[in-house]
């Protein structure tokens, strides 16, 4: 959608020179960077923002700089007087001097230049036209420096669509600064983008395109205003290891050999060890932007290194946490978007599950699970669980849209989906109220199906989704086909109101502690073994540990787990039975456990994963479209063909050796 | 220095009780965190700094969140009314909640509790000290919360060295919130800190004490100090991948095993190559605060992991990288040290050799080297070579210090540095104008001995170092004795007036482009094979090398290499060039070749070492004081005793074998 701008200039296909008389007037010195040889001026800054902590200054701090409220050019510290995005009629008559991409050319005249700001049309005198190297022999995307003066286009040749439509730049003279090749693998001013694979590949030119740039920008200015709040919050950014222990049975972490014989290095998964440690150093208000590393193998949308906004303080609580993280995203989301709420909704663990099927419920769209479990249970055909049971989810044709199917095709995929669950069964169905119990009759008595119809208010043609069995897999299998159906509906019956525009944030508190590992039949942590157990819920630690909640929660944009965290355990015998419980050898954080018995304030902190996050908010299909240099799917980089072989000689210095294909 | 404070207050020593009498006045609900009930105040901001760019808004910029311009409350999000530094005379009568380590006790009613703000004297009842757990059982160091009132202390005992010194908190209840075990490694409350080892294995202790809270407080303000600037300056803040591509040959990459057998990531040591893509992507304001990682073994004061203000800029020059630089570290430092100025002197890279013997002068001392290369070129004793020098360096006595030695130590020291230099020899000397000629007659002629002392107008006493030889060792060789001396001067002979106060900056520019390997013969890059060359110097590139000057810059501060930078070789021809000339293969470098014939502005750009920086303006003994966490020297983590072993499970996932000692 920006491209198209740089091609509705329609003067490109006629032009007057009635302007080049201009091209005599000189203006001596000019050139000489004029807007650099003026003192520089300092942004006007807060003192709250910059001054010292009370306790440590350095220096006076009324001797902090706070002299200007100027915008500092755009060109200073470099050669042009312009960006080819700036001029404007007001410019009119100035000597500029411009560099930028050969973007175009049209009529042995005009050059369109380019720059990350904007584009300028250049317009040539025959001679210079004529001469023909320019204009015959230069490539496309080759670089120029361009000295021109700027004048007016003619009132029909205004492009009102082009911020710079107004004027365009008599050339004085100008230099071939860096030739590029002929043949690149694409070109920016094409319509039609590149195939990932060859955008990845060259992603020098992917980044020249006006998307990557505004996904680039958007997310240094994001980050930036995070960072602001972050610090005027009188939070401390400290930057933690990324060379740590590796964690036994780190089946997620990457390994680093060292010169150490059989010592490795692992690669942080997050700094949640180091953050802990802060807090029980007394700085009591920690971020971090912080790069993390996962090993994953290939699972799509997923980057073996990943950005999280990593937060952690002391003498807190669950309403602290997550009145900072709000206040945060209000502030740092103005400017970007509108209509952010300065609270977001919350709901338990438990009811997102019951509604919506999933622990990071899509709320965009209404449609919810209900509960039948009051209707089937006594079916014997469909109960014979311990823990039974039932969810109906009702798609009620929407009367201005297209009719509600139910296809062939989409119903064997959801039958698909429904094979992974083992103890709940799914039932798919077209309703006709009148039909509908005679059809279902294998199933259900003739008294329920009236009852679901009934209780239910379903409409004739609606679409309805019933699944039963153990309660949890009923309701998670019913929330995965209610993501399908929503899919369906979007993307192959094209109902485009369907889902409520703009972003949605949602909390999900009240996790339960643990988990149950089916394979293994332990306890595992639902979040990580340092949550602390609900202060309500203590008392089921021992004989009941399913029961108690962790003092969890997660943020949920859109449908999208964008970050999560917790209240930390900071009682060394918590942690220590929370370990034995998790069967977590105590020597393997007996650094942590010691850490906790050392004085360590009660605390909590929470990790937005930032790619995903501006993902969302850009709306792009993938999170590589917003990180600069992203690796495949597979984990590897495109641009260098990373990873790749080492010689035996650094393998030696590093104490291994490659297994041989056989092993 | 810090710690002094906190034991300053003489009043434990003896208290009267008149104050009690305030107990009973109640002011119910004052605890319901009053000072958060009001809605979020937003920061002001200044709408220019983070407006979107103006090609690429997501939503209307007025709508930029810009209500308020009140602090935050360092409180906010937390539990407690107030920090321990923060009460004074004004909050007398308020009823507050308090966090803290118990930092003191005494007399069975008095507590000093401490967080990293200051402390906070506590004062609890008879019945409540005469009750024992809190003054007989818990341990220095546990965390307690206090509600209770301020009120003021006597006149008498009022302690104007404490913050919190006017006023003291009388106690109504208190919870022991986490205790601490006994007998921790070390309290913070003592005047001595632990040796450094301990102090890195108990890192969580150690950054309880007020030097380390001011070095993390001050990195983060410093840090957000130079994003402020650049972001404001237009620049963007782009992540770049820390996994990427082994560099064939690069011993001090740390390499990282993969799932594809036999594949290694290294991990990067800068982002050099990544940083010139995205100027090739037309990303022309580029900047990021970088880890970067680098395993040179054991190096004192090296960490693997150190981190980088790394910047680079588009249709740029010398000039605009070094005022960017400037104004970038004026606007930063100020608010941290005085009298910044806002331009640095330069100095050739010809010139500091010729009179500091280095290429990161130290020019806090005055002490230079003079070239008496004229006087001795015709010794036929001294010049045997083809490239002769002869350097002199006099310390004159300072007529006000103690008189300058040059005991048999300090001679065998410098001894031992000279044999490093295999084609220069130094000659040590404390100089009596009359023996002077004959005792250097072995060396000198008559006449050469007194043109010396004539020349340099050389007093009686004065210490004088000779060096000659080839010349290029001969200076570099005195410049380390230069720096040896002064050592000596300033530790040994407690010589304080020596050294200039401050921080003074200073440019090297103009470094010869290439350096021959003496063992291998070949050239090798002074920077790197990205650094363009002088354009005054392309003559000699085929001819003569060794004399092309490179567009390089180095930033010293106080004899320390804090940063540097160059522009960079745009031209693929010229590119390829340099690296047959370095012997490196083209295929290596082939997406960068490819880069700079895709259409690649001139570019420049520098990085500048932010732990060493941060170090030198704290003045600390070690850059390990100015990171959170530190490695050892030998690049082990000491708090959670990384490197270490991994399974055999994991090796294989990884494909690797680690070499049996044998090997």
């Amino acid at each position: 959608m920006f491209i198209k701008k740089f091609f509705s200039n329609k003067r490109f296909f006629s032009r007057s020179i009635f302007l080049f008389k201009h091209r005599n007037i000189m203006v001596p010195n000019f050139f000489r960077r004029n807007n650099k040889t003026s003192p520089f001026e300092f942004p006007k800054i807060q003192k709250y923002d910059f001054s010292m902590n009370n306790e440590y200054p350095i220096t006076d701090e009324n001797n902090i700089k706070d002299v200007y409220s100027v915008i500092p050019s755009i060109n200073n510290y470099t050669n042009r007087t312009h960006t080819c995005g700036e001029l404007r009629r007001h410019h009119v008559g100035k000597n500029v001097i411009l560099y930028g991409w050969l973007e175009y050319k049209r009529l042995n005249k005009f050059i369109i230049l380019r720059d990350s700001y904007g584009e300028t049309q250049l317009i040539f005198s025959n001679e210079e036209s004529n001469n023909d190297t320019l204009f015959e022999k230069v490539p496309y995307e080759s670089i120029l420096q361009v000295k021109g003066k700027v004048v007016p286009r003619p009132l029909s040749m205004i492009n009102k669509n082009q911020k710079t439509g107004e004027i365009e730049v008599e050339v004085e003279s100008y230099v071939l600064v860096n030739r590029a090749n002929n043949n690149l693998p694409f070109y920016i001013r094409e319509f039609q983008k590149a195939k990932e694979s060859l955008r990845m590949q060259y992603r020098y030119l992917d980044i020249r395109f006006p998307e990557m740039q505004r996904n680039l920008r958007v997310r240094s200015k994001l980050l930036m205003r995070m960072r602001e709040f972050l610090i005027h919050n009188h939070f401390v950014d400290v930057e933690t290891p990324v060379l740590f222990k590796a964690t036994p049975g780190g089946a997620q972490e990457f390994i680093v050999p060292t010169r150490f014989l059989g010592k490795f290095y692992s690669l942080t998964q997050s700094p949640q060890q180091f953050k802990q440690m802060l807090m029980a150093g007394a700085l009591d208000r920690y971020f971090q932007i912080a790069k993390c590393y996962r090993d994953e193998g290939s699972r799509p949308d997923r980057q073996p290194e990943f950005t999280q906004l990593d937060i952690e303080l002391s003498f807190t609580d669950v309403n602290g946490v997550i009145k900072l993280i709000e206040e945060l995203l209000t502030y740092s989301l103005s400017g970007f978007c509108n209509n952010i709420p300065t609270e977001f909704p919350k709901i338990d663990y438990e009811e997102a599950l019951e509604n919506y099927g999933s622990d990071k419920p899509d709320i965009t769209v209404d449609y919810k699970l209900q509960n039948c479990t009051d209707i089937l249970k006594d079916n014997s055909k469909l109960n014979n669980t311990h823990d039974f049971g039932a969810y109906i989810l009702i798609f009620n044709q929407n009367s201005s849209s297209k009719p509600y199917i139910l296809p062939k095709q989409l119903v064997e995929n959801n039958k698909r989906i429904a094979s992974q669950f083992s103890e709940a069964k799914l039932i798919q169905s077209k309703i006709i109220r009148k039909e509908w119990p005679e059809k279902m009759s294998k199933l259900f008595t003739n008294y329920e199906a009236i009852r679901i119809i009934d209780k239910y208010n379903i409409d004739d043609n609606c679409i309805a989704f019933v699944t039963y069995g153990l309660k949890n897999e009923a309701r998670t299998l019913l929330g995965k086909i209610r993501l399908e159906y929503i899919n369906f509906l979007e993307n192959e019956l094209e109902i485009r109101n369907l889902r409520k525009k703009g972003f949605y944030f949602l909390w999900v508190l009240n996790f339960p502690l643990f988990e149950l590992n089916k394979e293994s039949g332990q306890l595992e942590s639902v979040h990580h073994p340092f949550t602390a157990p609900h202060p309500e819920d203590i008392q089921f630690l021992k004989h009941n540990p399913l029961k108690v909640r962790g003092l969890a929660y997660d943020l949920i944009l859109n449908g999208n787990e964008i970050g999560g965290g917790s209240i930390r355990i900071h009682d060394p015998m918590v942690q220590e039975e929370i370990l034995d419980m998790l069967h977590i050898k105590r020597e393997s954080l007996q650094h942590i456990l010691e850490m906790l018995g050392s004085g360590c304030p009660p605390h909590g902190g929470i990790a937005l994963g930032l790619d995903r996050f501006l993902s969302i908010l850009l709306n792009t299909p993938s999170i590589r479209d917003v990180i600069a240099f992203p690796k495949t799917v597979e984990g590897r980089d495109p641009v260098s063909f990373a990873p790749s072989e080492v010689s035996d000689e650094i393998l030696n210095m590093y104490h291994i050796r490659t297994n041989t294909k056989k092993l």
